[in-house]
Parts: C-alpha cells; structure tokens; sequence
C-alpha cells in the first residue's frame, strides 16, 4: 500500500455515483489511483493508472455531494498499413469520414461553477490552456448543453508542449475534434457535432472527406502525401456515427519531426517513443511500394532526423552553451503566468521564466525548461567518461 | 520470495569458500540468484542478477566439498568519445595496447574433471562451445594452470549466434583476449598472457599496436576507420599492466550491422539495443567532424540499416514465407547436435533442427530459430490489425 493524503472525497457517496462497491473504490485510493487537485480545484479528481472501465485521465468533479464524470481521452489505435487496416476494421460502414489530425495537445473542456475550465489528457485542470479556452469557446454552448464534454487540440506556435507554426495560427487556438456525453462518454455523430461546433463559432478540425469504403485507401493515401509536404501531422478515420473506434494514420514527415525533436534531447527521449516512430516509417514504405530512389530518399530523411538534432546538441553543449526547450505563451490575465509556472513546477519540472512582453491586451511570457539529463550526459561524453 | 528448487549446495561450506556470512548466500540462493546447472554439470551454479561484489555469470564449481569460483566478464565499458575517454581514463599511463575486438560470442573456459568445458556470458556450460574447445585448446595449458580461466571470443559463421564471415574462418575458431586468475578475477598482463597463449598454440585476437598516450587517439581512429571497412567490428584498449579498466571502441560499420540484424527481427528487438547503436553515430559523427557529404552518407547509411531490413521481412512474411535465424554448427561427436539443440530449448527458443550432414570426420547441423514475436505482429499488420 503506497502512503496517500487523506481526501475529502465522500467514499460512499462517490462509489455509488460511479457504480462501483465503495470497497473498490477506496481501494483504488489506496493505491493512488485517485488523485486530488489542487488550491480552488480541489474538490476535482483524476483517475491515473487504470482503474476498471474508466480511461485513464478521467476526471470526477464533485459538486457538494452531486458528481460529474468527466472520461478520459478514448485511446486512438493506429492503423501500420493503411488499407488492411481499412477493410478489417470498417468492413461494415459504407463510408468513412476523415478528418485532420492536427499537431498541438489534447484537452477537455467543461463549465464548472459558471466558468470554463480544460483538462489535460491526465486530467490536470491546466491553467494556461484554461485561461485560453475561457477566450476561445462561446459559454453559451455549455450552458445550453451540460452534459457534453468539448474535447478539442490546441494548437499553434505559443503552446507549451508542442509548437508549430505550419497552421498559420499566429498564437495558439483550439480546434474541436470530438464531443462526448459526460458519464456515458459516448461520441456525438460527426455531423451533428460539426453542426454544434458551427452553430457556436467553435473552431473545429477540418472535414477532408466521406469516402466510398472502397475508394477510401486511396484517397486517404494521397491527402497524407499532400499533408506531409505542408508539415502537417496525419488524419483520424471515424465511422460517420462514431459507433466504431476511429484509427489514426499519420505523414512520414510527422513522424520524422517527432524524431528531430527526440533527439535533440537524446537522453530524455523514450525508446518506445522513438522505436514506434521508425517502425512507422518500414510499413509505409512497404505499403507504397517505393522504388530503390524513393526509398533511399526516405532513409537519408529517417538517418537526418536522427544524427543531425543530437549532433547539434553535442556541438552545442561542447561550444559552452545548454540545450533547453523554449516556449511563449500568451494570456490576458498576467497572473496565469505565474500560475502556469507553478503548475509546470509541481511535475518536477526545471523551468526558468525569461521576458514578460505586453502585446495590446495581453502578455507573452517566454519559458525555458531545461532538460537537465541530455545536457549532463552530453558534458559527461565530452569529459571523457564512459557510457556504461 | 520467489520460489526455488532446493539445491545440493553445502550453503554452510560454500558460504566460508565465498567469504560470505551463510545468512547472505542463503538470501540469495531464495532470492533465485544462483542456480544450479543439469545434468552431467549439475555441481556448478551461477550467479545471476546482481550478487554483491559477484559479476553476472560468475560460476561456482562443487568438487565434493572443495570449491572454485570462476568470476564473470567484467563490463567493459565504451567510448563514445575516443580522444577525451582515453585522456580522461588512462591519463596515468604512457602507453596503451590496443587489441581488436571480435565479432562473436564471449566464453571462458576451464578444466572440469579432466575435460575443458565452456561458459557463456550468463554463466551456463553451452555444449556446442565445449565440443568446440575441446579441439580447439590444448589441455597442458589448463593441467599446468590450473589456476587461470581463459577468456576467448567464438567467431566465424558456423556460430549459433553471430554468423560472420570476415575473418576468413572456415568453420569457427577461438580467439583469445584475457586470462584472469580464478578467484581473485585479476588478469594477466597482456605481454605474459599473448606469450602464454602462443607457447599453448592457442589462437588469440590481434594485438594492433602499442601506442604513445598522445598519439593513440589519432592511431585508434585510423585503426577504426580501416577495421571498418573490412566489416571488423572494432578494438579494446587496454592498460598493457591490465590495471586500469579496458575500453571499447566500435566501427560505425558495426554499429549499422548490428541494427541491420535487430530490425530484421523488428519485434523482438531491445529498444535499448536499438538505441545505443544510434546514439553511436552521433557522437562518432560530430567526433570526426565530418563534412556535410559525409554526414549525409551516415544518414543514409543509418537509415538503410533500419529500414531496408524491416521492409524484406515485411515482404517476406507477405509472400508466405516466415523470418527466422538461420545458422549451422559444426561438431565431431554427433550427439552433441542434440544435446545443443535441448539446451536451446531450455531458454525457451523456439528451435527447428534442419539437415544433419557429414563433413570428413564431423558433422554440420542446420538450425533455424523461429522468431515468432516478429512474424505474428507482421502477419497482424499485414491483416489490418491495429498498433496499439
């Protein structure tokens, strides 16, 4: 049994609202399954670590004794070769809808106490992305549908955690990818969705098609060949009525990106992570019968997107300099800054905040978060030690 | 505690034998941290899984009550970066010997009850390699030191493990590269041992040189560039007195050879593994300075070495066939083909026994290890089965 902080959670009361034996559940908070938010969210808390049936991130909100569920982000399985993957998984719909995987993170979003607030896919109340959505989305949508869960990706060059500058978003927006009932968790039709989204001026993922089952390998082919050369990310394929799981297939040059971004920070990249993405790249290539040319073309591109990041490390940290993962982010309220650097240092992260800019009505902050192990290993190999 | 079969060990003896209190050895006896061999070896145990101040494979030898301890490889640790790891590891010296290092697999090998038998890394008696030592060592050496272990690398391309043929042997031979003192673990110095190993008639891996503490960086790398281009695998540098701690250094060809190999088995493949030799690359890549031409072949290079086997096993599976590791020993008492054959299948490998023929006075055996992680997840993705 792992030490855990007493809630404030009524067990009880929490359990029944769940359907499970409160047992179970104060079994789940044993383990640390539960875990409670902080200052004026702490009446919110987050499932981590699979507990039975429930995603993990998912969210219980708990009004004074009434709860909500708030589930967590569906898995999205990927398709390795597309058009097997096509006929095995959607060999009953007639069609399919596909729209844009877009580069950015996930959040939820939901009204709590009269305002909005996102949560990231752990189920993090994050306050830049909630600060951001509070401009972004129209309450009115929220007030009007209590009981649908907004899940959408934020995306563009002042974010955090991913930056991209591809979309032609000069700062960061959110687009709506999903709509989902609270508790059940069950998908909004796509076009129902897309209508409300509309009909509230949401900014939402673009709708590149409903093909024909048959047509659709290749026609999803070619839309991630043109994704791929304007740098953007891949496609999500979902039955029209979000019955089915929907798949996601990405661009080689997304996954190549990923790769790029890794090894700059060699020593903190993940070997699944960057494993996953390389596999990726042998599939495809199979699958598109590449010629000897076109086929050594994309292994220069694979080979590149690895040695040359870490080569730039190393010559980096060599020339006296550190490598750091630098991110703007925009707000209105100044005092998110602050409260976004509290809540990046909560997860151990190293992070130093640089200038604070007024831009019209609102502030950039710049932020550096250091990425300590890359830089030490890197030193360490230019001092002559050993690897291991 | 897990659980474990009990054994005939005299905890009590072979404790005081190991100057450890009895309390300790019988920990890790229930720990399962040393484990009895079978059959005909059934007196010998080997360490495994970190006993205190005990490499991984180091053996215990039972002759009815009086005990031998033959101590595992010690870890040879490696340069990522050649001039600063030598100015920053052998700074007290004023020479360097350099051997090479072979492609193979490592055993040691000692007198049993009159015969030589072999170990592996892990400390088990592998039998093909015991058959093998048998003809290839002469036994005086060992009558006359009994107290020395031999320390020597399988290679060439009758070997169930790395099949190499660029060494210009036939079959497989030994090659010796350290003598270490039982019990102790301290290794003789090279000159004595290289001498030692002649007078026996004993095959041994090349001494390449002797160098000047400065100008070794520059000679190793030269030696570097040229082993790789003949497909060796790289070098050891040692200490000529061997009281300093040797270093390896690898060829990029090797590195690239090794992946070429992991992705053929995509599936099976250590994502450390995998990682390591990459990250080999970099750090050789920004060491030599190399120019953008130059960068680009290594790139490319690297990325034909990831993906040009991963796509032949996708179309191999495709096409009907399966993947599997192929491999022929060679032996002059037939039953030992049988004998390996068990032994394999104790590790849990999935072994296929091919054609057995007659070669003058020995045998070869044909083997095939199905690598069945790899064929199913291909098959998988080839029916349009999802990643994950």
């Amino acid at each position: 049994m792992k030490g855990y902080r007493k809630m404030d959670l009524d067990v009880e009361k929490a359990a029944e609202f769940l359907e499970l034996p409160s047992s179970r559940l104060s079994e789940i908070i044993e383990k640390g399954n539960l875990k409670q938010n902080w200052d004026e969210y702490n009446r919110i808390y987050r499932f981590e670590g699979h507990a039975p049936q429930l995603e993990d991130g998912s969210v219980l909100i708990d009004n004074s004794g009434s709860f909500e569920l708030i589930r967590g982000f569906p898995k999205i399985k990927r398709a390795m070769l597309l058009e097997p993957a096509l006929k095995n998984n959607f060999s009953d719909l007639t069609s399919v809808a596909v729209e844009e995987k877009m580069n950015g993170y996930n959040i939820r979003v939901v009204d709590y106490k009269g305002e909005l607030i996102a949560f990231t896919r752990s189920g993090h109340v994050c306050p830049y992305s909630t600060e951001r959505v509070r401009n972004f989305l129209d309450r009115d949508f929220f007030e009007e549908h209590p009981d649908i869960v907004v899940y959408g990706e934020m995306t563009g060059p002042e974010n955090p955690y991913v930056q991209k500058h591809v979309y032609g978003i000069e700062s960061l927006d959110l687009f709506v990818f999903d709509m989902r009932y609270k508790d059940t968790g069950k998908a909004l039709e796509i076009h129902r969705r897309r209508k409300l989204a509309e009909k509230y001026g949401f900014n939402q993922v673009n709708l590149l098609g409903e093909f024909n089952i048959k047509e659709a390998p290749v026609r999803i082919t070619n839309i991630i060949r043109e994704l791929g050369k304007i740098g953007h990310e891949g496609v999500v394929i979902k039955d029209p009525k979000m019955v089915l799981q929907p798949i996601k297939y990405t661009c080689s040059e997304s996954n190549r990106s990923d790769l790029q971004q890794a090894f700059k920070f060699y020593n903190e990249a993940g070997r699944d992570y960057l494993y996953s993405r390389v596999i990726r790249e042998g599939f495809q290539s199979h699958e598109w019968e590449e010629n000897e040319e076109d086929f050594r073309k994309r292994c220069l591109l694979l080979g590149e997107s690895i040695l040359r990041p870490m080569k730039e490390t190393i010559a980096k940290v060599q020339s006296g300099e550190r490598i750091s993962d630098d991110f703007i982010i925009r707000v209105r309220n100044k005092s998110v800054i602050y409260k976004f650097r509290s809540y990046l240092e909560r997860f151990g992260l190293h992070v130093v905040l640089g200038k604070i800019e007024k831009k019209g009505n609102e502030y950039t902050a710049e932020f550096r978060k250091i990425n300590k192990s890359t830089n030490d290993k890197t030193l360490a190999m230019l001092e002559g030690q050993l690897w291991s």
